[in-house]
């Protein structure tokens, strides 16, 4: 169990994700070496300063030499190009692997470039903060969060089992389902309620009857908890609803529809109606208490305390 | 400072916002004595057992008996009613408020009921928890919260005075404004967000191709923190829905329209577009964290570890 599950591990992109897997590699000593590469010299000197990892490239090829494996830690959209520079220089029998809220974009964007030989596992860690960049990581990010593998059928077996102890060791629970499917959970936990948190938001700041000071000072009553949400990173989410387009449409349409037939309620003062739909909303959280994803005060899977102010 | 504001104060309705006034009205000597009546005799006894007031009273006319204040802490809907009850044995020169989501509509059914020489002050202290009930009271409930007064036209100052100096020694900041522009302010920053909370719990529940155990596993990718919304008191969302209708229903109104174009921005790939309205929201927050309206990790309204969870 002490025993580095890899050697040597290279983390393309130190955000959010990459610094909290870096933190956690190291203390779990779930790895020997971390390499880490921006495409940003900033963001890398600032990993640098952190000390994040044990070496830096600025060339991602030369943070993939020698690597057991290569965690592509970018934007969903930029994992083509990242994928298309970094496998001239992949060491034969690697596992390459990606943190993208998105799979099978991913895997499209992905597996054409990646040479025989290279084990692609692609992976998604349930866990998240509305902070980025590399100030923003901490090792307990993974702690008791999913974080779920979407290996195209053919993949070696052994290199997911390698992934899956790797995440184990990050604290996570693992579970495997396709590429597919996982983006349509995931459209419904967290692409669609992202997406209505920022439209909320945008719809509040247009408002011609009511200041933006009188939202802000009055959002203790439900508005502030959306904004936190809406407040995650742009390039991020961006490429999640690009890239996910199909589920996001097909999930925001029922989104849409309900909501529809929610407000005829209302105009039609439909109580009893109104009164069992928000009955039955009250059992759903108390599911997800009870499967231990939530704790008493909403820590956006982030222990108290533990995460860093950098709005 | 250390006088009490009112020697006796009645409180109709004990659940979370009622008995979060009793405990922090003795907590800061704003009263001497707290009288509660509650309809339901297992809360009242519940109220007793807590030790959360001075008196006990099943009837609501023995309750506001001799008091300086009284304040209606019950569903909006039930407002009407209560005034009727009340009414009769209110003291000459009384203050008689209430803390409802909506003003427009509690002061609608409750100013027919009041006899001359008694004022009416209606409150909407903006704070609260997603828990219900005489358990989940607590004194620091409304430190640092805002607490709105909405004085119809022609309200004694000197009444509004005394229910400002009530609120701040519970620790409130004090705001007055109509009650048309109170209802506005709220449909958009805690009507609406509950209502659309309420609605994506909802179409979670309903999806035939994503489990509700897979909801709930991977719901701290968003989702989860909607369902704390979702978990609000049934009773008191209903009626806030259907006595705000015009407003809730108007800025519903905005966020489908918003939402549609958003939508055809994903379909058609505007990632500029996107990208542009992501980073506009994420001014609203910085904007709530300098208003002092949020802290570092989301609270709800309530200061860590104060809040009991009886989910």
């Amino acid at each position: 169990m002490n025993e580095p599950v890899f050697e040597r591990l290279a983390l393309i992109g130190i955000g959010l994700i990459g610094s909290s897997i870096a933190l956690a590699a190291r203390k779990s000593g779930a790895t020997r070496h971390v390499a880490i590469n921006s495409r940003t010299p900033k963001t890398l000197r600032r990993a640098e300063e952190l000390g994040l990892g044990d070496s830096y490239h600025a060339d991602p090829g030369d943070a993939v030499r020698d690597a057991d494996c290569v965690i592509l830690c970018v934007p969903v959209g930029a994992s083509g190009e990242v994928a298309k520079a970094i496998a001239p220089h992949l060491k034969p029998g690697a596992i390459v692997s990606d943190v993208g809220s998105v799979k099978a974009s991913v895997i499209t964007q992905v597996a054409p470039h990646l040479p025989e030989g290279v084990h692609f596992v692609p992976a998604h860690p349930v866990a998240g903060t509305e902070y980025s960049g590399p100030d923003a990581g901490f090792a307990e990010l993974f702690e008791n969060r999913w974080c779920i593998l979407t290996p195209p059928p053919g993949t070696n077996p052994e290199a997911i089992e390698r992934l899956h102890d790797f995440w184990r060791r990050l604290g996570a629970n693992v579970e495997i389902m396709t590429a597919e499917h996982h983006d349509l959970v995931l459209a419904i936990t967290s692409h669609v309620p992202h997406l209505i948190a920022y439209n909320i938001v945008g719809t509040a700041a247009d408002l011609e009857t009511v200041t933006q000071s009188e939202v802000m000072k009055y959002s203790a009553g439900g508005f502030r908890d959306f904004t936190r949400i809406a407040a995650s990173d742009p390039t991020m989410w961006r490429d999640v609803f690009l890239h996910n387009r199909e589920a996001v449409l097909e999930m925001l349409g029922r989104f849409s529809e309900d909501l529809t037939a929610l407000q005829r309620l209302i105009r039609y003062g439909e109580e009893d109606k109104l009164y069992e739909l928000f009955t039955r909303t009250r059992e759903i959280r108390r599911g997800i208490i009870a499967a231990g994803q939530e704790t008493e005060v909403a820590d956006f899977g982030r222990p108290h305390g533990k995460g860093k102010d950098h709005a």
